[in-house]
């Protein structure tokens, strides 16, 4: 029976995280008892709510007054000014809104609805948990692969991921908020196309390809399995980052 | 050792294709001579490029007389006028223009560079040709379903793929511009969470993240491997299309 060219394993095993969790370690602990040696080539694939909530990023609305200006904007999308406030506080910008719909520029750069602040938990004595995206995904990227690398050998590619809406199209999808050790942005101009002569492809968004192949994985499993391994992909280790998907401003036709 | 969650094949010794050729046939020998046969729940993904070239939807563009509107757009984008005659005659509208750019809404409702028309190809006689998207991707994923299940018993999903750049984030991507018979747009609201309560989710664009996923593998195969199957989604049986994905204008704050 043939090999898959490409493999996706669910880590099994990861507890629920809490602020000040070593995620590194508890990836290690996972590829040990699932008997899957980190392999060179490899990319791991976090989901940034595990990262926010090692990071501490969680924020309890009922600790949150709101500006004018956030209750004014809460009136226009018809949102909780609380979560309005903390949205501001987290973007560079406001992008679009709406009633329903709040979508900004994140000061990370990306584009996203209510600056990526996840807002589906209510605690057992009535806390209202936000969690904002981890302060630094690319640098906890760097970070989490250098980790792995001193305690195997092996330096992964690793993604950090979070789930966007998009301009055009229904359905959110898993998209790159941190990356390292990839060409988060591949080049392929240049190389030849099957008959020699020379593509003239753009670039490939291969960070946000990875994170959209894992989120088939993490994205139904109800938070359950947030790190997926994926091995196959040959790619050239690189200095790539999330932060290279971003489109400048400047030849952005949709800011 | 573990079994992957997700494995994905690129499916060899697929010809280049000609206008007339049956996909599903050339689909059914790969996976017999790579001892592949198919399983219930497998997803088989298909770059549009080969689907289009079975349509014979190839143009030489030395054919073309450009309308006096195309030369203009032409002249505004720095982009062939021949080739903007080709791209109005496939939108429906223009969603932007600039120097290098020309974004449209396809007929079939993608919004995407140049009516979605690839435009690498150059004949040894000199010929320029263009592939235009195929005529009916979501009823042609349709037509292949139907016919790998009558020859096999078993009925997979189908995803049809394109590439398409992003407004917001560098970097092409595969999308799903024909499906059949999966849930192209997910629908999770309402199922439980971790802890029992509901999910506040959108939708998943399925579909998409499937053709990013087989995209990590043709993306980069210089139009060699043109098929993926994909096994392990667990996904049931949808009559979804990858019409399902198109926002609709009135919801497209960014139209």
């Amino acid at each position: 029976v043939s090999q898959p060219n490409l493999a996706l394993y669910s880590l099994v095993g990861i507890p629920l995280i809490q602020p000040g969790d070593n995620l590194a370690q508890l990836i290690l602990d996972s590829l040990r008892a699932a008997d899957l040696p980190l392999a060179e080539g490899d990319v791991l694939v976090i989901t940034s709510k595990i990262v926010s909530k090692a990071e501490g990023r969680r924020l309890d609305l009922r600790t949150i007054t709101p500006s004018p200006r956030a209750v004014e904007i809460a009136q226009k999308t018809d949102k909780d000014p609380r979560l309005i406030e903390v949205a501001l506080g987290e973007a560079a910008g406001i992008s679009r809104m709406n009633k329903g719909v709040f979508i900004t520029r994140h000061k990370l750069g990306f584009v996203s609805a209510n600056a990526g602040i996840d807002h589906s938990n209510v605690g057992p004595d009535g806390e209202e948990w936000v969690l904002l995206l981890p302060v630094d995904p690319d640098g906890t990227a760097v970070k989490i692969r250098a980790e792995l690398q001193r305690a195997t050998g092996v330096a992964p590619g690793i993604v950090i991921t979070d789930t966007h809406g998009r301009p055009h199209r229904l359905g959110n999808i898993g998209v790159a908020v941190g990356a390292a050790g990839i060409p988060a942005l591949l080049d392929l101009r240049g190389r030849p196309d099957l008959f020699g002569r020379k593509l003239q492809y753009t670039d490939i968004g291969l960070a946000d390809e990875i994170a959209a192949a894992a989120d088939l994985l993490s994205g139904q499993a109800n938070e359950g399995l947030p790190v997926t391994l994926v091995r196959g992909l040959h790619l050239s280790p690189a200095d790539g980052h999330a932060s290279d998907l971003i489109r400048p401003a400047n030849i952005d036709l949709y800011g």
